[in-house]
């Protein structure tokens, strides 16, 4: 079987941001309120931060539920783990995701600053400095089979999809307009040339995108 | 966590009929072209009867890929096994679901004519005469704390609504008229009082209909 590169329930706003400006330590999402682009998500039983035993089965939940299924090693920017930029200058903060990070798998975090490798419960973060086919190829060899997922930020994936390593997307475009800050696309039809699209609006109020190649 | 009992992938005409009359061993279906009502699932990547590697994986892909998810057992309607009514006649034909049936867990089949259990490859059919609740007791047990799905006919599913024993239903209605045959419902509205439901349209003419409880 391939193993796909898959993007999954990557946020943005009706304007193709999937964050805003000025990204620090207490703002992962900068000058946006996450739970303006993510609610849809924390509303349904299967998103995989919920702690209790709530949420909805509908539509949305099919995109959430669908998170870990045949996925065995992510790829995500330097942004998605921390707000640092240049040289490390702290080791002992060991990024946003606190001590059971919802990835249970190998990651891989994309910057030019490497650091060791670590473990925090089920899943490993490595640092890789390199281009994007080649980081994909660490990832495939340490998903054993399975598909790699896609974090994001937004400019990571703009990389993985110039370089045309992306086999399908899912993103969850959001009635909320943003105007600038870290930006996947100014339209979804930049990528009808290359893949097929569904077009699917949820109750919720977002709009699900699901691409994958033609 | 609560062992669900989920519809997944059940196939309605706009009318309401999961089947058509005169169901025999050549057409498990009766009067209807199966091919009308289920080609948008025999479509997508994830369909389970799929022997190469194309199909879409969009929408309906999310739909399909979700089948086996967690379920640790299935409980069908005879009719669903195969055609006879009445004692079994011939123990040496084994179903419709050839050398390898797509179900892979233990597979509860309701009749009133019992027969001895047997495996064939993943799957092993066991025959219950009992009510809907018996039955899903012994199907939750064998489960082994996976959600136990339920399969149809429709009759089948009928019952367990009317035991209100159902958790999660996603039925895809067709643009097909049957007019006749095994009835799910007159309309999806009969289940609103004491389901959710979102109803989302696909692009391959058939619209889905998930219901969770409320």
């Amino acid at each position: 079987m391939t193993q796909l590169l898959r993007v999954q329930n990557f946020s943005v706003s009706s304007d193709g941001f999937g964050a805003g400006e000025n990204q620090c330590l207490e703002r992962p999402f900068g000058d946006v309120d996450p739970e303006e682009l993510v609610s849809w998500a924390g509303a349904t039983a299967s998103w995989t931060m919920r702690t209790d035993s709530g949420g909805s089965r509908g539509l949305d939940d099919y995109l959430t539920r669908d998170y870990a299924r045949n996925i065995g090693a992510e790829i995500m920017g330097r942004g998605k783990f921390g707000p640092q930029r240049g040289p490390w200058e702290n080791l002992d903060w060991r990024g946003w995701w606190g001590d059971e990070p919802p990835f249970r798998t190998p990651v891989f975090v994309m910057t030019h600053h490497t650091r060791p490798s670590f473990t925090l419960s089920d899943t490993t973060f490595h640092f890789v400095d390199d281009e994007p086919g080649a980081v994909l190829e660490r990832a495939r060899e340490a998903a054993q089979g399975k598909d790699v997922r896609l974090g994001g930020g937004a400019t990571t994936i703009r990389e993985f999809l110039d370089a045309d390593l992306v086999d399908t997307l899912h993103v969850a475009v959001s009635p909320l307009e943003l105007g600038s800050g870290s930006r996947l696309w100014e339209s979804p039809d930049e990528l009808l040339d290359r893949y097929h699209v569904d077009v699917v609006p949820s109750a919720s109020g977002v709009t699900h995108h699901l691409f994958w190649r033609k």
